[in-house]
């Protein structure tokens, strides 16, 4: 189905999609003295004491910022940073649908890492989080890391670190329907952008040794010269074979593949050279590396994409509205390895096992025991390592 | 009356007093499909093929950002970004309740001109307009310059222009209960800060020839060696009879006192030694530079303040909302003098000739007509100085 002509009628009714609402009556003198001039002054003056009783005073302790430079939105790649504004609208709408999670759109008009870093820095003192968004690789991974260093907020790329939480976490109930153990299986993930190399680490935080991840040019593998610094980084710790050629070379007899890269890039033939029992997830949006049932018709025994119309749907809307509502309640100062794996398998964990099966390995967005779910076990995992402020 | 303790708990049980909405239901896929990908592409392209669609498919055309850099918060002076929140808040709940403006806050970490520029002009568009508020002089007049010459949305300095403008419509009623011309009468302003110059340009756009303009030291004159560029720059259009001394030496004789100034400045002997039928308008907030009783019984006429308790409150509650609302309509590129003024008689124009007095001077905050006047004439002035875009 096209959803374009309804969705630009829609957009243009509603004038977009957030709206700035306020809690607190302002209908007379009094109203008006309480929640503005004379009596904010009160807690002006509490949080000039002390800066972190801005999460208790100001709305800032449930409040998330979008941030986009409009160079990689969804599938239409550098669009600018206006025109990603109504996915960036859309997601702060579902930030708030899904978990309650206030959250404001802010698109950056730069592609320079210090200028965007700077302009994020800037601006934090308003934010309890931070979610980087539609940000092109290897752009994004500076940023991020850059504003790590720097906020003691939450820094989240969802397309890096969603991405790779929701795929974790089909992931690990897809293995245990084929009765395979992480570290024992071969893996191939291509695509070595911001959501194929976080996808790649996060399973290795996991247990998984054997993977080979692939660019155009074909697999990482160190030597090769047409990398990028992240990429030769990421080289350096997988493909442990020193494996060398083009996906359809190294695909053969891999376990799984996973496939966060370009539409229709991959062959039933590619397919039938995996190993038995294989698991394919073709995560291209909107259109696959290959439809999930024509992997199906090939040999593969699990398929997942990120196609709504299709079976297991892996989607970042799974996980980024618990996430961060993990982070929040607990004012966590980042969201860090083990967040995102209890994230991952608590969300695999809400199917039970006896339920498990090729077509359910991954529960429906609308599944209402995700959120609490996910934010409880980042909550969790945030006291446990030591980050959680409250 | 004291509000400190009923504002503290108000805003820590509202944790804010903020919330970002959608008005979009999301509890289908299909309605996720329209709202979010992939629906969502087809507004994305159209703005990329004509930004200014971004005021169409996106909430930017009814979006103010209120920054600050925590410098001059009511009061209280320079307490911090984050301690300034509480207020940046307090005014977005106003922009929406009187206006149906969407305004969101925003705290910039930096005292540096530049840099509180740059970041703001890297996120502006996302907005439809940019609202400074409680930024130190002169900083926020290099801030609002360079603001303005970078931007095609309005930038408005509330401190500045929303005082002039709520300033110069009491003042235009205020001649007519006096019946004196505003050519002909002299003037006093006291306090050569944001406020104090902002209003005294106003006025002189209106007409005002013959006015003072203090500071602390004394008489803003040409050759003082104590003041700062701004004021030196102001000296030279004012004072056209090179007055020199205190506060007290040029308040002698004077027909209008104007303060943006500090508690308690203005004695009772000072307003004793103006002319016959005296307006005083004494601003500071919360205390003012003269109690309006003690005015009137020192011999002033009409009296007026920031104050709630008092009569006659000039209280920028009064323009701000219209104004962008207003130039929202129309999608202006600016906020222009001719606006400013338009906006002025818009509110002085409320009240019907007939009922003026030295009592009733400038309309109450929550009358309702307030707002779609002002609104009504800064449209009609944008159009008419070739500023509007719809």
């Amino acid at each position: 189905m096209d959803y374009s002509k309804k969705a630009l009628e829609m957009h243009e009714k509603w004038r977009g999609k957030i709206r700035i609402e306020t809690p607190c009556p302002l209908e007379s003198r009094d109203e008006l003295s309480v929640a503005y001039t004379p009596g904010v002054a009160a807690p002006c003056l509490e949080i000039q004491k002390d800066p972190e009783k801005s999460f208790a005073y100001t709305r800032r302790g449930n409040l998330v910022a979008v941030v986009t430079d409009g160079t990689a939105v969804l599938g239409l790649g550098d669009i600018g940073p206006e025109a990603g504004m109504p996915v960036m609208e859309g997601k702060c709408a579902l930030f708030k649908a899904f978990a309650g999670v206030d959250a404001f759109p802010l698109c950056v008009r730069s592609k320079d890492v210090d200028e965007i870093v700077h302009a994020v820095e800037l601006i934090a003192g308003s934010f309890g989080g931070i979610n980087l968004e539609d940000i092109a690789a290897p752009r994004c991974f500076e940023v991020e890391r850059k504003l790590k260093e720097r906020l003691d907020i939450p820094v989240f790329h969802d397309d890096q670190h969603g991405t790779a939480v929701v795929t974790v976490a089909a992931m690990i109930n897809a293995l245990k329907v084929v009765h395979k153990e992480i570290g024992e299986v071969s893996a191939v993930v291509n695509g070595a952008g911001a959501a194929g190399t976080a996808c790649t680490r996060l399973l290795m935080a996991l247990g998984l040794r054997n993977v080979v991840v692939c660019d155009k040019q074909g697999a990482l593998c160190p030597g090769e010269e047409w990398m990028t610094p992240a990429q030769a980084e990421l080289a350096e710790i997988t493909n442990p074979e020193r494996k060398r050629g083009t996906l359809a070379d190294v695909i053969k007899g891999a376990d799984v593949f996973m496939g966060f890269s370009a539409p229709g890039c991959v062959t039933k033939e590619m397919v039938g050279s995996m190993a038995g029992d294989a698991i394919v997830f073709a995560c291209a949006n909107p259109t696959p590396e290959i439809f999930p049932d024509e992997a199906k018709a090939a040999g593969a025994r699990v398929v997942g994409s990120g196609r709504s119309d299709c079976v297991n749907q892996i989607n970042n809307v799974l996980c980024f509205p618990g996430i961060f509502r993990g982070a929040l309640d607990v004012r966590a100062r980042e969201i860090n390895e083990e967040m995102k794996l209890a994230a991952a398998r608590a969300l695999a964990g809400i199917i039970p096992e006896g339920e498990l099966s090729d077509e359910n390995i991954i529960p429906s967005a609308f599944n209402k025991e995700v959120v609490p779910a996910i934010a409880a076990a980042v909550a969790e995992a945030a006291r446990e390592t030591g980050v959680a402020r409250a």
